[in-house]
């Protein structure tokens, strides 16, 4: 085994998971006292927003990795996720050096003590922020560009409910280090992730999709995000053929298809399932052809999972 | 549910678990923003070296409480403990607001983000040292006179291999603030807490206790400070007989208990059970009348338990 220390965020990285690596990597490697040697790998490919990211501060993608003892490491540091599940295939037998994650703490267990920072704020990348000025590290450029670019994809530019108070100062300050117009990147870099064209309606609602357990029903929430509505739902079709397949396969009660606007912060909902009522009681909405609209909702996590989670315990 | 947020640290509290509790909910309390609501409780009384602490620096046992429920509490931060076994009874159904410290991290999980702090140093209280610098809040003296006692006494005034290379200028520092000499204040306070004539043998081997399953075979491993090793020798026989009937009516299948002589940081193993070759090989050396002379051997979890699981598992 070597000393290296590979450094990743979950599987199916979004930009933040990218950018808190690489971040967290740079930083760790630059400490004056105690610096490591580590390598940002990644355990997957970069989806189209990360990768405009990447492009624009001149950043190759971090390779791909799938276990780490075949790659002759031992020891790990995990941002953006600490459950198992998301992680590298082989992580119960790694030594986990470090985590840094803004999510809930499930199914994450270790042998030793270690360093470990989770809190609850927008990304990931706003923590690595932190860490750089508690560090007294510079800030490259391209970093501050990525660290910028995990924050604006996982709040959807500051608009996000999952926005901590702290998030503002945190953008603006790396948006000067990084050289770019806060709302002008962001907006570009939105929309590069936004090409749904080439994408099948089987991938469209499995482009980011979690399963959840609702008082025993069983619920597939899914959510792509968009620049135009109108794009998205006159596929409706074959989106509702691809979600009836999925259903039957994976036994889903409901599947709930978010359809995000990011640019007016809005979503369509399509719901397709048993539970219409409690879905509709749960919007206060009315379905037309399985599909309605909900103002001002962005967030999976704040505005659609706890309002169904009440609805269903009813 | 009232606002208030309960601090506390693990079930049968050591000083560490007091001190960094009430260090945190004191920070807690006086963060210039996002103060909150705190108020620090303990799972249990204070030993007799906590007590002298809270003695010298005239502070109040924090009140014991066994349910944050039961006293109209829903939201608890924890210190010097994150598994849920260890902490209040109904802590499943809390909502967890932070951690702050310095063991694994196992049987923990939230529903929801949180404030969580682990650090591979020698005490929580360490950690919640650094907490206050970085908030900027001015430690009184009583605070940095605790956190000081929670650090002595997880590292027996930073002897044990558990210390951290950072914690000895943390030492130095709160020391001035408490106003108190390192070495001497330190000596008395883990003195205080050797005083085992007024325990019975039952008690003195439940003290400090906890199992251990080494594949397949039950150990328990206890440990008892002291300022001179001949003083608990001189109890064997009563210490025999009642570690030998913890071992029936817990079927542990070795009984190792240390002896640790404080002031030179040495240790008197003794050792009972089916196991005697591996206890001996695994300390190189020979047990006579059960019992043998581990030189330099202070911690259990750095200095027996893993020389302990090496030898089972050949």
């Amino acid at each position: 085994m070597s000393d290296k220390i590979f450094v990743f965020g979950h599987q199916k990285p979004d930009t933040d998971a990218i950018a808190s690596s690489y971040g967290f990597s740079y930083l760790s490697n630059h400490r004056p006292v105690g610096a490591l040697n580590t390598e940002c790998v990644a355990l997957g490919t970069p989806n189209e927003e990360t990768q405009f990211a990447l492009d624009y501060f001149g950043v190759e993608a971090p390779r791909v990795v799938t276990s780490a003892a075949a790659e002759g490491v031992d020891t790990v540091i995990l941002t953006d996720h600490n459950e198992f599940q998301q992680s590298i295939a082989d992580i119960a037998s790694l030594n986990i050096f470090g985590v840094v994650d803004h999510h809930r703490v499930a199914n994450f267990n270790t042998a030793s003590p270690l360093f470990m920072t989770i809190e609850p704020v927008g990304s990931a990348s706003s923590i690595v922020y932190r860490k750089f000025l508690e560090a007294g590290v510079e800030i490259p450029r391209e970093v501050a560009g990525l660290l910028l670019s995990g924050l604006i994809s996982d709040t959807l530019l500051l608009k996000s409910p999952t926005t901590h108070a702290t998030d503002h100062k945190v953008a603006e300050e790396l948006a000067k280090i990084a050289g770019v117009d806060l709302q002008e990147y962001g907006m570009a870099m939105l929309k590069a992730g936004t090409n749904l064209d080439n994408k099948s309606a089987d991938e469209l609602i499995d482009i980011d999709a979690k399963t959840f357990e609702l008082n025993g029903s069983r619920i597939r929430i899914a959510q792509v995000n968009t620049v135009e509505i109108q794009d998205v739902l006159s596929r409706l079709h074959d989106v509702k053929v691809a979600i009836k397949k999925a259903m039957e396969v994976e036994h889903y009660d409901d599947f709930v298809f978010m359809i995000t606007d990011i640019v007016n912060s809005n979503s369509e909902i399509v719901e397709i399932g048993s539970h219409k009522d409690k879905v509709e009681a749960a919007f206060h909405f009315t379905l037309e052809d399985d599909h309605a609209f909900l103002a001002g909702a962005v967030s999976r996590k704040k505005q659609v999972v706890p309002q169904l989670t009440e609805e269903f315990n009813k």
